[in-house]
């Protein structure tokens, strides 16, 4: 897969999950989850770690996707997750906007939905952008 | 299980992340993760979704199973996680101490550690308090 | 003032800052401070303080414009600023909009910016809403 | 005043609230503010930016005092503010204390009390740490 750090293990996390990344211009990322009984909470909705979860994978990727060729990497800083209206099944939607571009850290805003339309989660990403060490 | 929602589905995620529920006193929760492939990002490192999974997993149960006596619910309002070091192997532990005991909400700090000790993330969760409709 | 609630003192805090409050449409907010002196934090950019409490005065003013008449009243539960551009001089100028509008929470966006029109700092507050005790 | 930036202009929000820096072990900070109407919001209460304002100066300032024989600046980078009681009269203590000390942030949690010591408000401030360009 061109767009994973060379020689790291896959993108265990996200796979698990069901994440499927979708195009978006740059600057933004969208991706989709079918909803399963593997991201169910006890009550039968979507846990809320999945929406986190979601915001933080397209967003480090898409940080990634726009620093990789300057030797950059792209880390989750902070995740704050606002939870709307819970998601029982059929498909979690995610929409990432980059609404900063800094030299050392990037600030995106998710939406969440769901197949209605109808916003479910909030989240605000920073991801770190820093030289390897 | 006793402490499950009577007629919920099993509890998929935090099985599907590995969630091992120790014991703590009341206001508090505690928990243990062991690292694998399936909890990893492109880096080799422990995705910062399963942090803040793990967070909201301890602190809606902790908070379900002080109030459900009461006929309440305790669903996750807010999930505001600050990534500060990488795991990448052994353990995820993580200790969460409920800080406010509203009626309408509960407040949380998660410290989540590795297996020095050493703090690798903090979560501030708000939980819910509702009742059923 | 009309749009005060009866009895209660005067919006200290918002006056001390010098907060003008602009003409939005039902749903959102808008208000600008100039910036002076008594603004200012030791490097003589403005204090990230009055961002926080800039979007926190026009989001809860703005909840409460449009749950009085059911009696309600609206209060601020948590306030996430990230500081993206310092300012230094001319005005700050603040643009909430409601993201979700619920029956006991309002979640607001609230986008702050310069003169010219770059982002300085993006704002996340929950309102409250609840009846009077 | 010795640990002001020099050359800077004074703190004068910090000021106008009327905060009262007390001594503090390393790695800790504490202030105190005396309510009065400046502060208030229309329900006669501590205006929620009060909280934050004064969780941002106490942690840049404990930050600063820190690392300035480096020559570094610090600045709020994200400051979440969690309301959980009013204030109305006497004073508000803060107490910080710094949970992680890196490269290029600090993070602070920050707890606020009446005079009863109740817990007001939790803040979780994001400073970072940068060289003067």
């Amino acid at each position: 897969m061109a767009d994973r750090p060379a020689d790291g293990p896959a993108d265990g996390f996200s796979e698990l999950i069901g994440i499927e990344h979708l195009d978006a211009p740059e600057g933004e990322a969208r991706a989709r989850v079918e909803v399963g009984d593997h991201l169910r909470q006890p009550y039968g909705i979507v846990h809320g770690g999945v929406y986190a979860s979601l915001a933080e994978t397209i967003t480090s990727r898409g940080t990634w996707l726009a620093v990789r060729d300057e030797g950059q990497l792209a880390m989750g800083q902070s995740n704050q997750t606002t939870f709307l209206r819970a998601i029982t099944e059929g498909h979690i939607h995610a929409h990432a906007v980059a609404r900063h571009r800094g030299r050392t850290s990037w600030v995106w805003d998710v939406d969440v939905t769901d197949d209605e339309g109808r916003t479910c989660a909030l989240v605000r990403m920073t991801i770190a952008v820093r030289a390897p060490r």
